[in-house]
């Protein structure tokens, strides 16, 4: 094994992935196959494709009828019949061969049957009408397509129609997909313990080479031990066009990737100057091409998507076919100018105009990627974009389902998944696009017209829920408040209760640390409420300041004991099999504008929250009364 | 067999799929099964899916250093550094697990190392900074993805990280494909003879199928024979999900499939409103659905996208995913009330807007749909629309691959397609849309600032070719015409001469018949001429008035005898092996705006004319002078 290596290059995106072209263009070619032009979809043509044959390759009637001397017709109407006798026609059926002793097809209902031996016309045909002349479709030697072309169903008739039976194209390059380290273990294993990871890379690594229409092989998983995964990575070049090894690409004391490479082939660059995938490695070895992705999820596709595939565009000359639409931000993001930033967003749709909202930018966010409608390129020369302003969005999904979706910003709870769930179940089209930012932002979001619904759950002063902040906030607007379900909050704490607590004044006590949510969330709303009511001051309680970010995290900190105590959903609680008391049954509301009532997709949304379906879905989580869902309370 | 059915129902498009949907909704089922979720790209989820662990599942570092109590740490500072013992941290990688002995994770980079069993710190780090708390990526019993939903490779990963060994997902339908004709034959058949059609629809069905992510059969080809059919479709119906015959849809005399689908089964609908694809028929025998395509390329392609596609989407409860730009019509197109039409364009992009320009419109051009670059639907209510006016056009292709081509309108001619082979193979990205109109509505196409480019061949009465007619045409704008190509064009008539012509005096003869190009082409304007030198009246020449769209039309006409002569480029003589007179070396050249010399796109098309592997490109046709391609000839 070779010493440790704690260096890494930073080469712009561009820079590094021109470096490898040219680094490998004598070692990697791409390999010309012949295969039958039928089953050719999405292969790349390595010449272009000439017609071997017209079509239609005779004169073809167009119709069923009888094909004739057009000028034998020229002279007949109503009022002067023209009749021709057996040896002037022929019977035809659509596609039959027009013989080079007629020029013209009369359709069979515009023929009067005489007798056996002759036909009447009263109206003249032209010369060559109802005949698909020869080449009408493809001439003899018309290109078909040109080299360097993807195949797409469409093409796929007229080169077969033109008589090309096997057709030159360049074989699908077999990417072999490593999976390593040995915290890795495979989603079979049964009992995971603390410290072991899921692979979920290399499944999503093979369908991403599967959508690129390659081909591939994924290896098992490889612990960090340096012969071995040599061995792997070396069988791999035999077989494989390119290997990518997942992860070990950085400089860490376990990252074997880039000496195995540097021992068995060469190295072009390792480390790219983008954020996630910065420790990647672009290498070869003998024919292979050998990747190196860095571990974390997002940086793997990062990496995949924005270094891997636009060196395969290069090698088959494809242009890349990424949409983008421009978009409002609505929180302002930094970005070093360090490196080019890819930031997930998340798409909505108001006022004729998308609004991009980041979504959790950490690599390893895996569920960023499901949840993603859109990337935004923050350039290396670029700190940011505020607030408000106009960016780019490159698409991860279909632009026109984008704008159908009915834009949700607020505060979140599982039951927002469950109307889409239900949405999908009963086929219609009108799909939820939610970011989760907490009531009180999704109030502001509202008000500035960045979505159409915002899901709110605010205590008042009063005791009650939701109304009073509505008409504080929208003191002009006519609002309407859909109303949710009440849910269930509970004080929880770890099984059978150690520091037996038995309400909120405990709280103060200096045995108890607390775990807050963010300031503005319902739940911290709560809190305050009900130390108000008890008149203890926010400062008494230690934790007010330990923050997490869901109710899960809540309760999994409770769960592992590093808090004590805190506010959280009852369906948490049990999920997590803590014990509780119950605080509060909060509602969770819908806010909307009174003038949007009438839009098909707030019809369809409430219409779901008072379905049955809906109801049942949720009664199995034990957490939520349903009684009032779907009415509506106009406010103002 | 049954009585010929000569009756077609004429249903509007969502009638009829909505009927067909009502009509099979208790025999067709989809059938939901389990399968690993590492190999669920593109299949459709039958039940949301929830997260069964949480992600990370444990408290984990995210960085390497040490894991300490972040309380310990509260007063450090560099005048003030904390030393910690053995006992007060633990060394840790990134991944490893955080026990609940500690909170927080300082970098290795930020501490010292006093000794075996001490370290130092010289600031402090907060509660869980460095730490990925349990959950931080998704939270156990959060919906990963909902019912419905087709999976992409972007869910994959948080699918499995949540522990999702195997999923529930809907079966993909197993379409069968029966291609029907005696008429009908492989396209390795090795001679073709007249009335012999190339089966080129079922690979393009496969295909479209498989783009469709559903599973496939292509039968062999069946001979119409009632019986022999009956027996392939009852065999398919039990082998596959759905069953598409292609074609024998109609009503003709040897049109079984409606006939069989009604002995067998039962017909929703035999009929619908829309062009081409009008004789669709939608039935069902057993548990299968039996769909009727017509066999023109064109219909059969526009019933699959437009009937049976939205009754598999519908069945799936996905939305339809095209994407819709708006462009300006470069020419009016009329359409029928009685149905719908679905007209295929070719799209150019100027001066930041599309044009579209309708390609061919008979049901039998299958290049019409490899060239489409959209849809136009011209709706049942509508009679088309007027040239300038704003449709919107359905996209085939990317968006944005389509605003970075070259917009090419005027006369067509192979080179074209050589100059885009070319730039293929260079990979540049600077494709070529062109659409052919002739010489001199491309010269118009580009007064309107429809096109970018527009290639014509014309001759002006000093012998002189184009700059004359640009001089005219452009009397105030500064142009620049790019040197083409000199072609040859040829008087030709059939091998050795039977008619014995000899020059084009003889075209006045009574026994020649003579076959045109459409007016304003270049090689109509060059018969002009050539009768004008001579001067001979256009009334003298039979057959001035017969037209073909094309050399190839022209060549073939004479090859078949219906014509005895006429003009067209040595190339197309000499593939039809077609004897000839050698009449002019015809300059097709390419006329652009003087300002647009100097877009990237441009410079390419002209860099791609000077090349050598252009040049030898065409040398292989024996038609063409190049020694002046590239050169340019500023005009005003």
């Amino acid at each position: 094994m070779k010493e440790r290596k704690i260096y890494l290059d930073n080469y712009d995106l561009d820079q590094a992935i021109e470096k490898y072209l040219e680094d490998i263009k004598e070692q990697i070619q791409l390999e010309v196959i012949e295969i039958p032009a039928a089953d050719s979809l999405h292969y790349i043509t390595a010449e272009a494709i000439y017609a071997k044959l017209s079509s239609p390759h005779y004169n073809a009637s167009a119709m069923d009828g009888i094909a004739i001397k057009a000028n034998l017709s020229n002279d007949a109407n109503e009022s002067n019949p023209v009749v021709l006798k057996k040896n002037e026609y022929q019977y035809v059926d659509t596609g039959d061969v027009i013989t080079k002793e007629y020029d013209a097809v009369v359709m069979i209902e515009d023929i009067v049957v005489k007798d056996d031996e002759s036909v009447v016309l009263t109206k003249p045909v032209a010369f060559f009408e109802n005949v698909r002349a020869i080449g009408e479709d493809i001439s003899q030697m018309q290109m078909i397509v040109p080299s360097y072309h993807q195949i797409r169903a469409e093409d796929i008739n007229a080169i077969l129609a033109s008589k090309n039976d096997k057709i030159k194209v360049f074989k699908k390059l077999k990417v072999g997909i490593i999976p390593t380290g040995s915290e890795i273990v495979s989603v079979a294993t049964k009992e995971l313990e603390a410290g072991m990871i899921i692979d979920s890379n290399s499944s999503m690594l093979k369908a991403l080479v599967l959508e690129k229409n390659l081909a591939v092989k994924v290896y098992d998983i490889t612990k960090d031990d340096y012969n071995l995964l040599k061995q792997v990575i070396l069988d791999a070049t035999n077989e494989c066009d390119v290997v990518l090894i997942n992860a070990g690409s950085s400089a860490g004391s376990e990252d074997y990737t880039a000496m195995i490479i540097e021992e068995l082939g060469k190295i072009s660059v390792h480390g790219i100057a983008i954020k996630p995938g910065k420790p990647a490695i672009l290498g070869s070895i003998n024919q292979a091409m050998v990747i190196g992705l860095p571990g974390y999820p997002v940086a793997t596709y990062i990496v995949f998507k924005q270094v891997f595939l636009p060196i395969i565009d290069r090698l088959y000359h494809q242009s890349v076919d990424y949409e983008i639409v421009e978009a409002t931000l609505s929180k302002t993001i930094y970005s070093s100018l360090k490196h080019i930033e890819f930031v997930r967003v998340k798409l909505g749709y108001v006022n004729e105009q998308f609004i991009a909202t980041p979504l959790a930018r950490g690599a390893g966010i895996s569920m960023s990627l499901a949840e993603a409608d859109g990337l935004i390129v923050i350039e290396k020369e670029s700190e940011g974009y505020q607030k408000n302003s106009t960016v780019k969005v490159v698409l991860l999904k279909a632009k026109e389902q984008l704008k159908e979706r009915l834009t949700v910003i607020g505060s979140h709870d599982l039951i927002l998944d469950i109307v889409q769930d239900v949405i999908n179940e009963t086929n219609k089209d009108h799909a939820i696009s939610s970011s989760h930012v907490g009531s009180y932002s999704g109030l502001l979001a509202l008000k500035n017209h960045e979505c159409d619904l915002a899901p709110i759950h605010i205590l008042a002063a009063d005791g009650k829920y939701n109304e009073a902040i509505v008409k504080e906030i929208f003191k002009e607007e006519k609002m309407a408040l859909i109303k949710g379900v009440k849910r269930r909050q509970v004080l929880a704490y770890p099984k059978n209760n150690p520091k037996n607590i038995r309400g909120i004044n405990d709280l103060t006590r200096s045995d108890i640390r607390y775990v807050n949510r963010q300031p503005g969330s319902g739940t911290a709303i709560l809190l305050d409420y009900l130390l108000k009511e008890k008149n203890i001051a926010l400062q008494k309680i230690n934790g007010y300041d330990f923050i997490m970010p869901s109710h899960f995290n809540v309760g999994a900190t409770i769960k592992n004991e590093t808090a004590d105590c805190g506010l959280l959903i009852k369906s948490v609680a049990d999920v997590l099999e803590l014990d509780y008391i119950e605080v509060m049954a909060e509602e969770y509301d819908f806010l909307i504008y009174q003038k949007d009532l009438d839009k098909l997709k707030i019809k369809t949304f409430i219409e779901i929250l008072r379905s049955q379906n809906f109801k049942d879905k949720l009664a199995v989580f034990d957490c939520y009364e349903t009684l009032e869902s779907g009415q509506v309370i106009k406010i103002g």
